[in-house]
């Protein structure tokens, strides 16, 4: 996407191709509850895609919505959660600048699951209790997040949030994808694919009344006369994007999604007087489990030193890591604690084994007595179960005393990190698009990865804050902005 | 500053003016203590200053060290603390990038304290157990921070940590800095005053050698054979570096500290490879209370919701005030909570008296309804001495419930709020400075308002953590230079 278009005035349309009440640009899962949502209330309603069909980056997705506060699937399992623990939880972990937000999505996350499963998203009666990155299974819940790692636990009671579509393998968004885009085909939602918004339309009041897009090789303009709601997505894969806003990103990193995430909701935004926010927000994948075992190891940097508890999600350890000097850590076990991390995608290699940790550290080209004066320090506390460093939970410490030592490189930059981008357009909790000042562009509104709601960066993440904000103000959007009046 | 410096290779410089085994650069408290730790070590040492005189942004300050861990200050008071309560407060409420740099100052805190009185720093046995933001009495110990607000309160076991040199007054600083300085004249450190340095001086290896300064309209350059140390204070002075870094400020801002903070060491820094962090960050503060019973009002928003817990520490509070929409924010009280604020620099303005709370939203510009709903919300669990939402403590709530109604205009672009910068020159736990490969510069350090140690941002800040941290790692570098084998 070019780092800049203009805002076309409503003056410069010479003819509205087509005329409805709602524009929603992108067919992702934001768009088409936004859309659902929309026609529901009785508006005409037209979806663009620029690809060729619908789908979007959910429908590649793992399909974890991030989903709690007591919902059916929680309450059919047994697991007790409430809608205020959520929000602490939340509010606390991702530091999201707008409570409200937090707060809508907190309270509405018990109907919104049941709204899915009404469009047929299917969640199965399954629970996982382990540690996990992705499930391959059919499996409905199992925990996602940093609720059980410290001082998280502390502030909010843990509970399994990560609601799993029930599909096989590690796209399993791609059922529960097809199932909202199964209703939206039964009830006749009209949409464009092959269809590139290219510029926003405003009235004279700055307001967006439509849109300007590339079909077929030639401008078409889309009157919109109650709004716009952008669900466009991130921009994973906009090199120009990312290297002016996540510079810290490795050549080996791999972007999750599809290459239409390439910001053009967040650049059309900006064009009508947009805030953005936390852009150089990302969620970066690598985790070294499962198996989980490897958790009572501990993770070091090039000084030797450990920089964050093992126990963390994944996402939060990899936020760590990518402020570690050179980018570099290591994941240390001894002879009792060894295995090999199952997710081979991720390429974390073992260095070597040694008989000591000084030889050991020597070969990972630590100072002499760093990792060793770790471990000491380390061990001191294991044995009574403790971690008063960085308050590792007790169920993953214990001492590690025996060699031969290994060493697995989990280096941001030697090993394959998935990455989404997490910034995006500033909204409030009605899904309207911010100004710098704070109040709502008339007529605008986003969801999904174009837009920054909850999650913030890789150290707040909880897997399904994508696909799981993203539905439900996709919903609020729809909605919104059905009744809205024209102007 | 200029945005830019070069950097000086050796062979540019025909003849060394002085040479000596540490060059320090900014005669403020991390100047001072890194010289007087580099001299008594056995180094031969020189600081530089660019202003008149000694004393930097530390002498105008208001003497606040934030420390603890038992210090023998709490300890003589009665107050409980150990280093791991502190760092874990500082750990979490901070989210400092480096664990390494949080352990070391909570674990030599009690140490530095005692080493503060040595020098000749006077703190007064006496405590302070109200809520306050500047103390002018001579009281030395009260707490600063968010250690009683939510969660924190839930991680960490509370402790007053604010350690405040026995002066009367706003600017209590000067009696704590006059003490060193008294102490570095006693010991015969040899200093420059009106010595502008312009750029660094490296050798072959990219290590600093040297630098080269501006004295009496001519340069001069001054060989340092171990190390050079940065202690130039923050770019609060500096419009250019704010505008880029920091452009969420208002018109009314106003910068605390001296002319001197204009980035200079950042700069010189950055010549030299350096990498900088969190650079938006500031500490705004422009504190509702004193009387700490207006913490019993509740902070609303121009869409009239709340946003944080009222009882939050007031660089957190203004955090959050300059995220809301035009920045603009009311600090809502009824007929009982009602005083006026005692600060008045900060022009918190008494908005006007109304006998409904319609009246008021309407007179504030609030949408219907949104107000009346917010303060009903808040009335409902504050009869039970409950926030859920924001957990403010059950110490400051009370339903509010009774006419006539008074809003005070605390927003940050009305009010006039003090700012301190939080961004600066990376650094690790011996405060050498850091590439932007997480390596060490050879032969520079830094220390002081130019670095980023622990505090990132105001939302996470307490009072005393520029004081503190910057002349616990001044000695830090002081000592660790001083020893380092020349290049």
């Amino acid at each position: 996407m070019p780092e800049q278009v203009a805002l076309v005035p409503a003056e410069d349309v010479a003819t509205w191709d087509e005329t409805v009440d709602v524009v929603v640009v992108g067919y992702g899962i934001a768009g088409a509850c936004a859309a659902l949502e929309a026609q529901r209330a009785g508006a005409d309603v037209l979806v663009v895609d620029r690809a060729g069909g619908p789908g979007g980056s959910s429908i590649v997705s793992s399909g974890i919505f991030y989903l709690g506060g007591g919902t059916a699937l929680q309450r059919d399992l047994g697991h007790e959660d409430d809608p205020e623990e959520m929000y602490k939880f939340l509010l606390s972990s991702t530091n999201a600048p707008d409570a409200s937000i937090v707060r809508r999505y907190c309270l509405g996350s018990p109907e919104h699951f049941d709204w899915l499963e009404a469009q047929g998203v299917p969640f199965e009666r399954s629970y996982f209790g382990g540690k996990s990155v992705v499930l391959t299974s059919t499996t409905g819940l199992f925990s996602t997040g940093n609720e059980k790692a410290w001082p998280f636990r502390e502030i909010a009671r843990p509970a399994p949030r990560g609601h799993k579509v029930a599909g096989e393998g590690e796209h399993a968004g791609a059922v529960g994808m097809q199932a909202i885009l199964a209703t939206c085909q039964a009830e006749d939602l009209p949409a464009m694919s092959d269809t590139r918004v290219t510029a926003l339309v405003a009235g004279g009041d700055g307001g967006i009344i439509g849109v300007r897009a590339r079909r077929d090789g030639a401008d078409v303009h889309l009157r919109a006369g109650r709004g716009v709601v952008l669900g466009t997505g991130g921009f994973n894969f906009d090199p120009g994007m990312l290297a002016e806003h996540v510079p810290s990103l490795a050549a080996t990193s791999e972007p999750l999604g599809v290459p239409g995430n390439d910001g053009s909701g967040i650049v059309l935004g900006v064009s009508a007087g947009a805030s953005t926010q936390s852009m150089g927000g990302i969620i970066a994948t690598g985790s070294f489990y499962p198996p989980s075992g490897l958790i009572k190891g501990v993770l070091v940097n090039l000084r030797g030193e450990r920089f964050v508890a093992e126990d963390a999600y994944h996402g939060r350890t990899a936020g760590f890591i990518m402020e570690q000097p050179e980018q570099r850590a290591f994941l240390v076990v001894d002879a009792a604690t060894f295995a090999y991390p199952k997710i081979t995608a991720h390429r974390h290699t073992l260095v070597d084994g040694w008989e000591t940790v000084e030889e050991m550290e020597r070969a990972l080209g630590m100072p002499a007595g760093a990792l060793v004066a770790t471990l000491a320090a380390y061990n001191e506390h294991a044995a009574s179960g403790e971690d008063p460093q960085f308050m590792k939970h007790p169920d993953w410490v214990v001492p590690l005393t025996n060699g031969p030592w290994a060493a697995f490189d989990v280096s941001f930059d030697t090993s394959s990190y998935l990455f989404m981008t997490l910034g995006g357009l500033r909204t409030d909790a009605d899904a309207r698009v911010l100004t710098t000042r704070g109040r709502p562009v008339p007529g605008l509104y986003a969801a999904g990865a174009c837009a920054s709601t909850i999650a913030q960066d890789g150290k707040g993440y909880a897997s399904g804050l994508s696909l799981g904000p993203g539905s439900f103000f996709g919903r609020v959007a729809g909605r919104h902005v059905a009744h809205r009046q024209p102007a």
